[in-house]
């Protein structure tokens, strides 16, 4: 616990040095730390083979997939990503500092809203060897000090990321104590705990993990559990287009949150419908679970849907199919057992879209597009923190401006609030400013 | 379990037609509720007459404070006050619905992120008779639905302003179940566990009180602890403005979060400003606990203060004060001891001004004014939820902006992702746009 407390200290006092730096010095900071990975790459791929190795030893023993072994690797190519990465953060517009409000309340008494950053973030995530660099990208951008939690796999690789990291930072003038790694589950169990000195937690990973972190914390929690997504087939669609859709929803990459899980199909185009998708499901190797109804026109082509398939997440080539009446019962389903991250309507008809939309409560909601285009990048928010499933503070694909707060400064001449109450109370202005901050 | 239960069911259900509500129809319902609390002001007066009969026994046997008691009271002229309040609330621009952000992502595949309401809300208020159409008002024009429960002593009152509401909102068009009243602190206990049904929950109340919500449920809290203010006198004060600022921060009502409860003064500055500073308080009977320095100078019109007094929220006539050596020494202890609400400094020197400001890492910082402007109405938000000392979603005075998010609208004309991706992908356009969404 003292190791993991004098980490959080050191990061909450650093935190304030590194929310006074200007675009300037964080920009600097970050073009340096970008140089100094690629010139280290060789040193870089020959830590990421120690990972390598161990990682295939668990891979014999069957502790860990081949998968996470395939993302674990760091080559050249991938470095250059990484490198990329962080320039183009450098180049994203600064989130901290704009004024997002200015009032006069009174002559010579200004409100400034301004916007600032959150404090000390805990990240915990898996293990890809991009994570680390782009997470501590995002904070330095942000002016957040930032305590890393990194998969067991990686921890090479993290080790020696970190240390490029530090000392370039080190190097640009900022308080080397803004950025800490933290080494064992122990300390994350610990972190939990301080709420005193830690201001937001992002956990990346599985659902389950996601939820034990929120169950285990008074930290806030910006994070993501499920993406349960529906794509609703309206009556007026364009059948073309919605199975074009839906394929691309499902088979594209079923491993992902904003894949799609069930379609809701309208009674009066499901017999046309049905047949033709269910075919091409079937030629992509998805399976497919159906309502009764679904069940009545295709045969056993489909398999039977259970209660449980209604609201379940798959990540995987499996898709549930439900004839619906109107849309009134397909919004009612997916608000009831959708998990508000992103929904689609196809429909040719703009009123119905249009209610759709007003009316499902979710993050995102898509009209005649795939929802794998959820996401921050496709967005346009440059890089992503995450796709938060939060209703407060930061609501679907999450940017930078995620990673900020704001801060109310106000500027008086020695204004005191007695002479504003009461009788001959003077009044405020409330006069909205045109000026910003500095 | 059952009864509270259904009511968040109704109410989650409810919540879907109120997000509909165009501001016309938000604005006239409002108005009509307040049209209808002035008609039923006798019956209103009757109810709380009958809370204040029992509250006069309570007092008589010590249960509740005088203070409780006259709180309680509702009589014409606060009635008046309550109707002009949601009038005025009728009155402010609609948060609901504003484009924050458009962007083309390609050709006819346009992105809109438009505020929108949380969900449904759960507030616990205290026994005040203007809290419920307040807090009702709030939701309605931040289309929220809401689970109420107020003090036990208003019980009487709540239960017909209630009634008034649902009535006055009901032949407005709005679903019945956007409304709902708790009645026993078991629900409250039931509440806390729908983390599925209840979005937000904002407790009012003593600090204690706001914490045991924060530790016993899952559902994200938007509340206040503590506001430890700050005051730092530095060397190039102008010293009369100084103490008149100190005196309003401190007597005009301490009963407040805003009211400031530690003066910092610089060394240079303490041998001329303290002597006149702890006579102005003495006249008004604060209590004034000093620093070792602080005693040296004073002697015994001051008493010593305890480690305790540091970071201590007083909400009293007391006031403990520190002589620093330097401006640096007031910004570290006010991080450190304080609790991020509203501290303030007051000096002639610009440079001075602008480091404390920015470093000091408060939801509110002030330069030459009292801490006591700190507050929804003054900040000109119109009215308040609270003063958040959370760091994430909404930070200081909170006004209906807090009870608001932001979905995110994409419209498309059959676009996939797979198009985007691989060795032919089509480039995202990312093209703001400047249109919002309707």
């Amino acid at each position: 616990m003292s190791d993991i407390l004098s980490k959080a200290k050191a990061a909450r006092s650093a935190f304030i040095e590194i929310s006074t730096l200007t675009t300037e010095e964080k920009n600097r900071a970050l073009n340096r730390i970008a140089d100094k990975i690629w010139q280290n790459k060789e040193d870089l791929i020959e830590a990421n083979q120690m990972d390598l190795e161990d990682a295939e030893k668990a891979v014999k023993k069957g502790v860990i997939s081949e998968a996470i072994y395939h993302r674990l690797k760091f080559d050249e190519s991938k470095i250059l990503n990484v490198v990329e990465m962080i320039k183009s953060i450098a180049s994203l517009e600064d989130p901290v500092g704009k004024t997002t409000y200015a009032i006069e309340l009174d002559e010579s008494l200004e409100l400034y809203r301004v916007t600032s950053p959150i404090g000390v973030v805990g990240v915990i995530f898996e293990s890809r060897p991009d994570a680390l660099p782009q997470i501590a990208s995002l904070c330095l951008k942000s002016s957040n000090a930032v305590l890393l939690k990194g998969g067991s796999e990686a921890r090479n690789t993290n080790q020696f990321m970190f240390s490029l990291i530090k000392d370039a930072t080190t190097k640009s003038g900022i308080p080397e104590g803004w950025i800490q790694l933290l080494d064992t589950r122990e300390e994350v169990t610990c972190l939990l705990e301080l709420n005193d000195y830690v201001d937001l937690i992002v956990p990346r990973g599985s659902n389950s993990f996601v939820r034990y972190i929120q169950n285990n914390t008074l930290i806030p929690v910006l994070g993501h559990s499920e993406g349960v997504c529906h794509i609703y087939i309206d009556e007026r669609a364009d059948l073309d287009k919605a199975m074009e859709i839906c394929m691309d929803a499902k088979v594209q990459d079923p491993s992902v949150c904003n894949a799609v899980d069930t379609l809701l199909v309208h009674r009066e185009i499901a017999e046309k419908f049905l047949p033709i998708m269910v075919d091409k499901f079937n030629k992509c190797r998805v399976e497919v679970r159906g309502c009764p109804v679904t069940i009545k026109i295709m045969g056993d082509e489909v398999k039977t849907a259970s209660d449980d398939d209604w609201g379940a997440e798959y990540l995987d080539y499996i898709v549930a199919i439900k004839v619906v009446d109107n849309i009134d019962e397909a919004i009612d389903h997916v608000n009831r057992c959708g998990s508000h991250h992103t929904d689609a309507i196809i429909t040719e008809d703009h009123e119905a879209a249009m209610k759709f939309m007003r009316r499902v409560d979710s993050a995102s909601v898509i009209w005649n597009a795939s929802t794998r285009f959820s996401d921050g990048f496709r967005y346009g928010l440059g890089a992503e923190v995450g796709i938060s499933t939060a209703k407060i503070h930061a609501r679907g694909p999450t940017g930078l401006e995620g990673l900020t707060i704001y801060k109310y400064y106000l500027k008086g001449s020695g204004q005191i609030v007695r002479d504003y109450i009461g009788k001959d109370a003077k009044k405020f202005t409330h006069r909205p400013l045109k000026k910003i901050w500095k």
